[in-house]
């Protein structure tokens, strides 16, 4: 049986990108596609049992500030556990894996976002998932101000449920936004085949069209 | 102040590093220095978590087996909380640190006995860890036959507990405890400036002052 094709979607908050994964495999699965898909972190059992330390440690003064680097190596626990039981075993029997965020995000969050750097999430990218990398990345990146300007309508909503300080909660924000933003367009300089960026601020079904038309392109050449 | 010393004790289960560790935080106690004592896993509330997840993966079905690399990434993610909880800030207070277990038993548990390599771990611990190394490490490791016959003694016990297919499990664990054993070798011939190995089986507080003995040199050296 041919092996199947990984596609992940990855973006700021608010990018739209969720939505665009869940159109994406309605039209895939009426075309009579096989389609498997997550969201990280989570989706297995074991990965729920680290999401629960990741939010917990944001919440419960008792576990104590969550280190960076240990932040990072928990991710990639999640993301190693989702290849073995999830990813893997669907590539090996032919499907499409449509996934949520994946080592990008990592990149781009932790290694840019909370400035670890870029040399040790691939390192750690390297030794946790055996370098496995996606076929084709789908990036919704419209421009640096509609992307904060949509990063910023999610914190507000945050913000009204945390009562936080605005104000210096927005500069911060805006400060690490602009950092996962940079990240992101660096990574797709430095891989072109890899990752195809959406930048413009089209009504959802045009994207959904265009992410479609590109797929269809790739996957005939795959089952060719 | 001066920077601290950070002392780390390996080998098999059974090879009495921890026995050996205790006496020694004992005696340095006794003469008058600060000293920090940790094991690996644990030791940080978040590591207490980490550590529950690696246990119940071992007796609950529910969780699913746990990949390798995931084993690993939880493991340093642990080793990296430690670091930054209790390891960093005790050895820059000029405290002495005794660490029962650390990455030396990931290259040679995970990397040898579980076949996963040297160098994805190497990898993983300069990602995780920034490459933080002891400055001695007392690795407890008499003859592969006296080291097998004592590890063999400890998972009797564990047979007996368990109601495990005896034979099938020994003739497994002699293989998996030899390639522990020759992985620890490889690291005391790669690092031998680092790595002290204590080979013979003597009496406990014979063994005891020959570890005071270089500690002792060691230290002044650094307080010189």
């Amino acid at each position: 049986m041919a092996r199947g094709y990984f596609i992940t979607f990855e973006g700021l908050d608010g990018s739209g990108k969720t939505t665009q994964l869940r159109l994406l495999a309605a039209s895939l699965t009426a075309a009579g596609r096989n389609i498997v898909t997550l969201r990280q972190p989570g989706g297995t059992a074991l990965g729920d049992r680290i999401r629960g330390i990741l939010l917990d440690s944001r919440s419960e003064a008792a576990l104590g500030t969550i280190a960076p680097p240990t932040e990072m190596a928990l991710m990639f626990a999640d993301r190693a556990q989702a290849i073995a039981e999830i990813i893997e075993p669907a590539l090996a029997a032919g499907s499409i894996v449509l996934c949520d965020r994946y080592t990008d995000s990592s990149e781009a969050y932790q290694g840019g976002g909370r400035q670890l750097g870029s040399e040790r999430i691939l390192a750690m990218h390297a030794a946790a998932c055996g370098n496995l990398q996606p076929d084709l990345t789908l990036l919704l990146q419209p421009s640096l101000e509609d992307s904060l300007r949509r990063a910023r309508r999610r914190n507000q909503r945050h913000i009204q449920k945390l009562g936080t300080d605005e104000n210096r909660f927005e500069r911060e924000s805006d400060d690490f936004y602009r950092r996962i933003y940079e990240k992101y367009e660096e990574i797709a300089t430095r891989e072109p085949r890899r990752i195809m960026p959406i930048r413009d601020e089209a009504p959802i079904d045009q994207i959904h069209n265009r992410i479609l038309e590109v797929v269809a392109t790739r996957l005939g050449t795959v089952t060719a």
